[in-house]
C-alpha cells in the first residue's frame, strides 16, 4: 500500500457499506498504480472490480506505455477467471479515457463489459483523453469522482502537473553542507553526504524521465548521470540525460558511456528547454547541477520540488549551492513547503515542494501531452 | 521514560529474575532522574530501592542544588512510608557520592541505612565525589556498575563532559536557510524559520547553565537571551546571559531587563572564556551567535553539539552562517555524528554531535566541578 493519509469519505454512494468496500477497493486500486513505472510518457492508473456485493473480483493496473490501460488490464483479468463482468463497480484511481489511442477508449471497453458503476479518484485534465466520465454518464452508468482524491493526487503528482502545465514537473536536487557549499575552497566535494544520501539519489534517478546538468558541471565532473543500484550496477530504467549550454560534450565523456540516451539542449532559455523536454514527453525533469543551473531555475521561478540532502559539516568557504538570486530582503525569499524529511545515515533528505502556482511565462497553454497508448513516438538519441 | 536505547543485560547479579528487575528498576531510576532540573551544577539522579524479592518499595530523585541527593530522598521516603531500607537493593543511576558537603555522604547514608547491595549505571569521574562504590565494598555491600550505562551517560551528558574536561559542554545553535544563510543581503532575517522551531529553541535554552552571544549579535540584534514560553512568558529557569568581546553592552539593552544575570566577557582567548564559565559551574553553554562566534568556537574545536534548524529557504545572498575555518579540502571539513533529526513545522533540526576527542588546548586538566550540596557559591550578577 502507498503510505497516504486519511482519505475522504466516498460520496453518492448507496450506503456505509458500499462506501467502505468503494474506498477500500480505491486503497487497493492506488497500490495496485503504484506499481507500474514513474517514469514514462503514462500515467500509473490501477483498477479494481467488485460484485454487486462489494467484493472484490478482479483488478489490473497499467504497466507503461506499450501496455494495456488499467481498465482494460482489470476486464481481462475477470474474463480469464471466467466472470462476467456485467453489473461490476469498477474502481479506478484516474478517470476512464475517452480517446482512440492503440486500442479503444476505456470508457467504451467498460460501456461494453457492462459495467453498472465506477468510481473514480481523479479527474483527467487532459484535453485529449477527457470527456471519459460524460461518456459513461451518457451510457447509464452512475460515476462518481473525488475518492480518495488526495492520495490519487499525490500519486499522479508529476504527470497531472505535466498535463496541467505544459511542461514537466522539475525537481532541483542539491547536496550540501550545513553552511550550504557544495565543495571545499579547492573544488573537492566527494563526499559531502554519506552514501545512504548517495543510494537515495540514484533512485529518484530511476523514477525520473531526464536528468539535467549544465555544461560546466558536465566538463568539471564528467558525470555519468545513471542510476545506479548500490553494488554499481545500472538499474532497468535510465533517465534521458540532458546537458544544457553551448559549450560541446566531448567524445569521451562518460555521458557518452552506457546509460539512458544523450540530449544536449545549446539553449540558455528555460522555458525553451522546458518546451523541448515537454515534446519529448518528459514529464518529471530532475535537475542535478550545478549552482549555475539551480541559480537560474530558482530566479525563473522553475522549480516544483527541492530534494535537499543536508550533511552535518562545515566548511566556512568554498561555492555555495545556489548564487545571486536577485532576493535582497527576507520576505522575498525562495520559500518551499516541506513535504517530507528523511534522516538518511548522518544526512537528513528535506523534500519540499511549490508554495506558489505555476507563473505563465513557464507555462505551455496548449499542453503536449497526449496520454498515450504506444510508445513514444519521438527519437531519444539525438543530439541538437 | 526517557527514549532509550535497548540497553546492556546486568552483569554479575543473582539471576535472570533479579536482572529484569534491577533493569526494569534502573529504567524508573532514569526516568525520576530526568525528572530534576537538566541545568545547575548537580548531575540529575534518580534512585529506586527494592526489597529482597526485587519488588521496587521507595524511589526518589534530586531536585537540584540545595535538595536531598537521590539515595537520601529514597531512603527518606522509605521511612515516611514506614519501610525500613535494612536489606533493601538500591538501584541507582550515577555511583553514590563519597564527599561530605551540605548533608553526609550518599555511601554513608545507603551504609547506615543497612542497605544490601548497589547497582550503578554511571560511574562517578568525578575525582572531589568518586569512591562511593569502593566505600560501600569496603562495608560489606555489593555493587554492579554498568546497569543500562549507555542510557545513563545519555542523560548526564552535559555534566559528565563538564566533569571529565573541566569545561562547558558547548552547544552551537544555527538557524540557516538552505544555502546556509542567516540573513538577507540588506541584513533582514525575520524569520528564516518558522515558529515551531523557534519555540523549539526557547525551550532548549530554558535546559542549559549560560547562553552567549558576541558583541556583535548584542549590538546589532539587540536580543533579550531569555527561555520564553509560546505565549510569551518567561520560564521559571533563565539561563546566564554570557556576552563576548571587547564593546560595552548598551544601558538600554534588553540583555539587562528581565531575564538571566548578564556576564560580560571581554576576552577573545575562548579557552579563557570557558575556564571562566567553568569556575562559576556552567555545564551546558549554548552559543547562539553570530557568525564571527560561531567561526571562532568551529575554529579552536569547541564545539561539542551542533543544533542546525534548517529552513525549506533559499536566499542566494546574505551573511553565511559561519566564516573561514581554514578549511581548504573536503577531507578536512568540519564533520559531525547525527544524533537526532526532527521536523519541526517546516523546518529540520539536526542534532550533531563532536566526532573527534575534546582536544587539549581547550581541556583544564584539574576539572574546576566540585559536585554540590548547596547552591552555587558564587554571585551570578556581575560584570567584567
Amino acid at each position: 500500500m502507498i503510505n497516504a493519509p486519511q482519505g475522504r469519505a466516498v460520496q453518492h454512494t448507496a450506503g456505509p457499506a458500499v462506501s467502505t468496500a468503494v474506498e477500500s477497493a480505491m486503497r487497493r486500486a492506488l497500490a495496485l498504480a503504484a506499481q507500474g513505472p514513474s517514469h514514462g510518457p503514462n500515467p500509473r492508473v490501477g483498477c479494481v472490480l467488485l460484485d454487486p456485493g462489494g467484493r472484490p473480483v478482479a483488478e489490473g493496473f497499467h504497466r507503461g506505455a506499450g501496455t494495456p490501460h488499467a481498465e482494460a488490464a482489470a476486464l481481462a483479468a475477470a474474463r480469464s477467471h471466467g466472470i462476467d463482468p456485467r453489473g461490476t463497480t469498477a474502481v479506478v484511481t484516474l478517470e476512464p479515457c475517452a480517446h482512440h489511442g492503440r486500442t479503444g477508449p476505456c470508457a467504451d471497453a467498460l460501456i461494453d463489459a457492462g459495467v453498472a458503476t465506477v468510481h473514480v479518484a481523479v479527474s483527467d485534465p487532459n484535453p485529449v483523453a477527457a470527456g471519459g466520465a460524460a461518456t459513461l454518464r451518457a451510457a447509464g452508468i452512475e460515476v462518481t469522482t473525488g475518492t480518495l482524491a488526495d492520495e490519487g493526487e499525490e500519486l499522479l503528482r508529476h504527470w497531472l502537473h505535466a498535463v496541467r502545465t505544459g511542461r514537466p514537473y522539475v525537481t532541483l536536487k542539491l547536496a550540501t553542507s550545513l553552511d550550504g557549499r557544495v565543495a571545499a575552497a579547492d573544488g573537492t566535494s566527494r563526499w559531502i553526504t554519506g552514501p545512504q544520501a548517495r543510494a537515495h539519489a540514484h533512485t529518484i534517478r530511476a523514477q525520473v524521465d531526464a536528468i539535467a546538468v549544465g555544461t560546466g558541471t558536465a566538463l568539471t565532473d564528467d558525470p555519468s548521470l545513471t542510476a545506479r543500484t548500490i553494488d554499481g550496477g545500472l538499474f532497468e530504467h535510465q533517465p534521458l540525460r540532458v546537458v544544457l549550454g553551448r559549450t560541446a560534450v566531448p567524445d569521451d565523456a562518460r555521458l557518452r558511456g552506457p546509460g539512458g540516451a544523450l540530449l544536449h539542449l545549446p539553449e540558455h532559455d528555460l522555458a525553451v528547454v522546458l518546451g523541448r523536454l515537454a515534446e519529448r514527453e518528459v514529464r518529471h525533469l530532475l535537475v542535478e547541477g550545478g549552482p549555475t543551473l539551480a541559480t537560474a531555475l530558482l530566479a525563473t521561478d522553475a522549480v516544483d520540488e527541492v530534494h535537499a540532502y543536508v550533511a552535518p559539516v562545515l566548511l566556512g568557504s568554498g561555492p555555495t549551492v545556489v548564487g545571486d538570486l536577485g532576493i535582497t530582503t527576507i520576505g522575498a525569499a525562495a520559500r518551499f513547503a516541506t513535504h517530507d524529511v528523511t534522516r538518511l545515515g548522518d544526512d537528513v533528505l528535506m523534500v519540499a515542494r511549490r508554495t506558489q502556482p505555476v507563473t505563465n511565462s513557464l507555462t505551455n497553454p496548449q499542453p503536449a501531452y497526449p496520454r498515450q497508448n504506444g510508445r513514444p513516438s519521438r527519437p531519444t538519441t539525438e543530439e541538437i
